[in-house]
């Protein structure tokens, strides 16, 4: 296994909805197949949104009702400000802040949205964690 | 929100059965803090392995009992016979085959695994999202 992933995929209950959250974050989508599935590019992987029932009948499980996926993902910025920045339009956009803009116990500031399927997202600003210029994050030499 | 993801956590129950999972899939630890937390340093963005219950407690929301997460993770191969090869590899690293190597519905040739936690990972070969060389996935132009 080379250390890469290629897509994240998020079980979505209203894939509309999901598509204009993400759209409104700032993210366009790249192939959308109406009723279906969308794409979104991020860097040199990929963000899918397909319907939940689906992805569990692909994989061939049961479904479950959505409650803490035990999965989250993480944003970081640029700069402490960028956090609470992040929270207000995600929730302007339709999310909700979990978590409040604060200061973490590793040192940086930060928080969580949920996105409108309520899939956490972390944002943070980690100064320990470089971030070149296209945004790819390192952990510390 | 520019388009790229900076880490990717998977709360977990067990960490050094996860730990050890991911290490005999190839990856390696690029800091590891024990009983606390793992990370693996994939390309632009970092795997991250914390135990499900601080996630939680991080994020502010309730733990809940492990089911289906809604969440799958995906890594593109370059051929069709590495797909069968990845998913034997994650048998006998502890992980299980949920859908064996099969053709897919969208024409590749693909199959999942659950790591040792129960998430997700689709292996597939789709010869329509090219890789590069160092295996940046992207959408067909």
């Amino acid at each position: 296994m080379e250390p890469r992933v290629s897509i994240i995929t998020i079980g979505v209950i209203d894939l509309d909805r999901a598509i204009a959250f993400y759209t409104a974050m700032g993210l366009e989508p790249g192939m959308v197949v109406p009723d279906d599935v969308a794409f979104f590019q991020m860097g040199g992987l990929l963000l899918a949104l397909w319907p939940r029932a689906k992805l569990a009948e692909d994989a061939g499980i049961q479904d479950s009702k959505p409650g803490f996926s035990g999965v989250a993902l993480a944003y970081n910025t640029r700069s402490e400000s960028e956090v609470g920045e992040m929270l207000e339009r995600a929730e302007q956009a339709g999310g909700r802040i979990v978590k409040p803009a604060q200061r973490a116990f590793w040192g940086g500031w930060y928080g969580y949205f949920a996105d409108t399927e309520g899939n956490l997202w972390e944002i943070a600003h980690n100064p320990g964690f470089p971030l070149d210029a296209e945004g790819r994050i390192s952990l510390p030499a």
